[in-house]
């Protein structure tokens, strides 16, 4: 068997690079996946008890590219989605990311704008130019906030004080003083309307025979066997170079599952406000107490028409190889020892290195598909 | 790539060959399938109303085969079903199949067992060795029943004559004299309880290493690339040999798929007699009005708790290249081709036909799944 390009993954990175490969320069490839089905972490499906999970993490597909709406639109219909978070801590739900609400939730009492500004700017620590994800909470509201909300989250979640940890970890949430609850900004933000398996499944079918995918196999077993011209690699990329620099480190989760079926949740109606759900939104941060970070009860997003519900306890969890390498470690020392293995991917004629894991770094879906996008452009003007 | 065993189709057929190999006899597959995903027809999804659906026609688990569980134990749970249909036709619901409650719907009055078998007596037309489907009808019920509930629902299903078809066809039918309005006789009745996809998807993860799956892809495009010893085939035994006897007949299937909220449901309760159901069972059969033979709505038996739920028409349609061949036809003139065929299978050395269309024939999910345990223990025997 002959292929023009051979493809390491089947997740976003993946297959968005094998549709444009096909469909626009009718370029073979074979998608080649170590899981039993295509779509890597973003993969959902139906638990046993009818309710449609996210089973690696919850995925809230938002973005401000109308070329990424545009293309996706191509492989499925939308369901617009104002994706909604709270903060549980001190036995109540808070609004957040923190704004004028969580401001008054704090007070007790209604307030302003002006007010909180001038609190954010009596309590905020001024740093002329924040160096990590401590000093970038400090200089925006000041040691009580930071430490209600971020400083035991971000603890749990990486197992490194936030000193240690770049600045983006925790300069990704936003601060508000009006009475935006969004969690998100962008200006499309939606979820696949049949999921996103079918999402995967359409945009794989999209291929026609110009491209093939082997599951569960692992590439190693089978590059030497394949005749490509072309490498396109989507997995770690210090697996990739037999960690020969050391393994890079990652963050692994693990999830706990349970479902209410709709008698059960009658009794959390007071809590969730909402017939057929356990808490008020789909996400809740849980920054201090217990030992998981969050509970995702991705129902409130997927607005499924079932009367059960499932919620999923997210446990952060030290990665060791066979448990999944969600998260690269945002932080200078990680940085530096990828930067070693990104020299040898520069070095490494006719392969690509594209996604999460092979760029070792923490990207959103929509910057994940545009990077495919321009990544199969590129090899095909190599190929050509 | 080397392999032991090629597998064409990761239908029940194809994937519990690889399987057993793999886990029981420590052998290596390919298994190659056309789709974009494993399962063949028993393949179910949600659709995008987050109904779970049977995309290839509804497929109701049964068998007396307590081999067949236990084997299936390991890959899934189980949720029991009373399989339950009725047959619309003159306006009204009708107990079926026949029984005691149909004839009483039939005089529009209480009736006994006693004098339904006497009324049976009076009207059945005695064949001593009823040669097709419409004589193994009249046989049991006369020509009144056999009017309202199998001649039309049979020339559109198959759009050929009782009188030609198989006395098999109809006459897998039960007809009762008393209350038993169960659809199917076997001692184990039940859904897979997340679906029949996570079955497959759990059997294909059960292999290990030692099978992988090539999605997307028609065998005759690489099999003459891979290394293997021995062929199992499940795809249809005509398309196998070039069509060198001519084209064996099938019938393909239209589905019409309709989704109704928990509002337009709320209409159809006097009917259905359920809260969020538009049909009183699972299966309704339309022999005489209508071009569809059936209206499935699967959620009476997935018992999935969601308010709204889809119902599909299933409309009987020609065969041809680019459908779907989902049944065999059951008639001596076919079954004649198909020996012709068979003759050619027997002389294809190490290669094995097996499922519903490498053999030509209408068989239920647990004789598809016992044939194959049985062929990966001759295959192993051969191979070793």
């Amino acid at each position: 068997m002959k292929y023009d390009v051979l493809v390491v993954g089947a997740g976003f990175a993946g297959l968005v690079v094998a549709e444009r490969l096909a469909t626009r320069f009718n370029l073979r490839s074979l998608v080649v996946e170590k899981r039993q089905h295509l779509g890597g972490n973003a993969y959902d499906r139906y638990d046993q008890h009818g309710v449609l999970i996210h089973p690696y993490g919850p995925h809230y597909f938002r973005t401000n590219s109308k070329r990424i709406v545009d293309y996706l639109n191509q492989f499925t219909e939308w369901k617009p989605v104002a994706y909604e978070i709270k903060s549980y801590t001190e036995d109540r739900y808070w609004s957040f990311p923190i704004n004028l609400n969580t401001f008054e939730e704090m007070l007790g009492r209604p307030s302003s704008t002006e007010e909180m500004e001038a609190w954010l700017a009596a309590n905020r620590q001024e740093y002329d130019n924040p160096q990590n994800s401590e000093e970038v909470i400090l200089n925006q509201v000041g040691t009580e906030l930071y430490e209600r909300f971020f400083k035991g989250y971000t603890l749990k979640q990486w197992k490194r004080h936030p000193k240690e940890l770049d600045a983006s970890v925790c300069g990704r949430i936003p601060i508000r003083t009006n009475r935006d609850n969004r969690y998100l900004e962008a200006s499309f933000q939606a979820l696949p309307k049949a999921g996103y398996s079918r999402l995967f499944e359409n945009l794989f079918a999209a291929c026609g025979n110009q491209s093939k995918a082997l599951l569960n196999t692992d590439y190693r077993e089978v590059m030497d066997s394949i005749d490509y011209d072309y490498l396109v690699y989507t997995g770690p990329i210090d697996a990739f170079f037999n960690h020969c620099h050391g393994p890079l480190p990652y963050r692994s989760l693990r999830f706990e599952y349970e479902n209410f079926d709709a008698n059960a949740l009658k009794e959390r109606e007071s809590i969730s406000g909402k017939t057929g759900f356990w808490q008020p939104t789909m996400q809740v941060n849980y920054p201090n107490e217990g030992e998981f970070t969050r509970i995702v009860e991705i129902k409130h997003a997927t607005g499924q028409a079932c009367t059960n519900s499932t919620i999923v306890r997210e446990y952060p969890d030290d990665y060791e190889p066979g448990k999944e390498p969600y998260y690269p470690i945002p932080a200078p020392d990680s940085a530096l020892r990828y930067l070693k293995y990104k020299e040898l991917a520069d070095h490494t004629p006719n392969t690509s290195f594209i996604g999460r894991l092979a760029t070792y770094r923490y990207y959103n879906m929509d910057q994940v598909i545009g990077m495919a996008l321009n990544e199969a452009e590129k090899i095909a003007a190599k190929l050509k």
